[in-house]
């Protein structure tokens, strides 16, 4: 799994951020969380493949969230795409998306399939992955998200099952499946013996806009991977509470108490251009694998 | 007068060219044309003042002419405009822009008075210029405009009004104003003697998108500067046709037709990526004084 930040500005783009979005690439599937004005050419300078997109994931209706949608979706149309699209959002986004479509502000050529989310839950569950959603704490109804992949079975050891005496077939199926299997000989072999222990699957966390909240916590619960807002420097504490947002010491704090691993500060205000190391080190004071983002970041997991 | 194309190409961005925009700079008032996705951007790196937008013209309603209206709008908002602006548009933008607003897409934290235009006809109407506007030729309905500013009065000739024994105050206003005036010792001196003929004013026209048509001739009559989109090759005129739109050697045909001064080629189809050079010869093998846009380019007028 790879993660690219596409867009790392709040509220407004600048000639150095643009507004949110975060790009995964998971193993050639490109989920898309937010998409700020501009998304779709940032997505061109990451040099990922459109065609490549299978889910979108909103936080909230603010427009440096989703003002990007509707170009997006008008360019996969005119591209020729013709396989569904998966649309998840807070309420609202249906009705938005119903009149820009009515007004002919795009054309829809292929399956737009919208899951509106208003409480905490699974927003997709697929067989190697699922997306859960919480609420989090802004000025607007907000979803954090999580990619929860799955375990993948432990790795089979051909060179043991075979000093086992097991031929390869259906045998080699079943204990690759966790199944025990009784040998024609008479002998049980436990799966365990030869296929080593789950791969356990990563965890990725994206929550913003927020104030710090425990839903934050949860969603990055010993995650690989947590990208967090940051909006602004510690001292504007006030501010970023007043506002629904988070200082980068907040993201930090947050990142500490869900043990996650790793952390990505973004949504960084554009009042703190060109202090991004002021900024790294006040979250650093706090919880130390952590970076502040910058557009086209890429970050493997 | 200035004019910036923000943006060039037709139908989605590129790495090269991004969507619809056209920005004049007019005395210090910026008047912009057309709002295609990250035209907010577009406007920072022509370092042109966000500041000085006063009236934005839409041409019609496909998303990349307007998709980046709510975001410029939300960022006027964040800097803390406190002026109206005006938006003028073909109907349903209200609709949108009340729609959007209501979702909380964008805050509007100044006065926003949009007028919705559904026929030819004065657009704005002041004391230095006028926009004028008719509807055009394309798949939805479209608005070409034209900025026609009015004549300006004659240079006043201080020597030879002093050489007649005129005194300057009163006399000189009336003078200037294009009164003829009686002095005091009973003599008649004509506006005409001592004013210089007026200087006309410019007239730049903004036609896209559209077939080829005569409303575009009347809107670029004996215009300073027609700005006309060009989507495709003349081999591509069946193709311009179907899809509402005009070849490079249409815009050529029409600048001609209104026997226009000046004409710059815009909304460049992606798939001519790398032609200008062979779109320009076609264009100029019927109209000479013609270039092909690229983006943040600056015609003095």
């Amino acid at each position: 799994m790879r993660l690219i930040t596409l867009g790392t500005s709040s509220g407004k783009p600048t000639l150095e951020r643009n507004v949110s979005a975060v790009a995964v690439d998971r193993d050639g599937e490109m989920l898309l969380f937010d998409c700020g004005e501009g998304t779709q050419n940032q997505i061109r300078r990451a040099r990922l493949r459109l065609s490549r997109l299978s889910r979108i994931f909103i936080t909230h209706l603010h427009g440096d969230h989703v003002n990007g949608l509707t170009g997006l979706i008008s360019t996969l149309s005119l591209d020729g795409r013709d396989r569904p699209l998966e649309l998840y959002s807070p309420p609202g986004i249906k009705e938005y998306i119903e009149v820009s479509r009515r007004l002919q502000i795009f054309h829809l050529r292929f399956e737009l399939n919208i899951t509106e989310l208003d409480s905490a839950g699974v927003a997709y569950d697929g067989e190697e992955y699922k997306v859960i959603c919480r609420p989090l704490d802004h000025s607007l109804f907000d979803l954090g998200y999580a990619i929860v992949e799955k375990d993948r079975p432990g790795t089979f050891d051909v060179e043991k099952a075979r000093q086992l005496g097991i031929e390869a077939g259906p045998i080699y199926r079943s204990l690759k499946a966790g199944e025990d299997v009784t040998l024609a000989d008479g002998r049980i072999i436990k799966s365990s013996e030869v296929v080593g222990p789950p791969h356990p699957g990563k965890r990725v966390a994206y929550c913003t806009d927020t104030r710090p909240c425990q839903s934050a916590v949860e969603l990055a619960r010993c995650a690989d991977l947590l990208v967090h807002e940051g909006t602004y420097a510690d001292e504007l504490a006030d501010k970023a509470t007043q506002r629904g947002h988070s200082t980068v010491v907040d993201a930090a704090r947050i990142a500490q108490e869900a043990q996650a691993k790793r952390l990505i500060i973004t949504h960084i205000s554009p009042k703190h251009r060109d202090e991004t190391d002021r900024l790294l080190a006040q979250a650093r004071a706090v919880f130390r694998n952590c970076q502040i983002a910058y557009d086209l970041m890429k970050v493997e997991v």
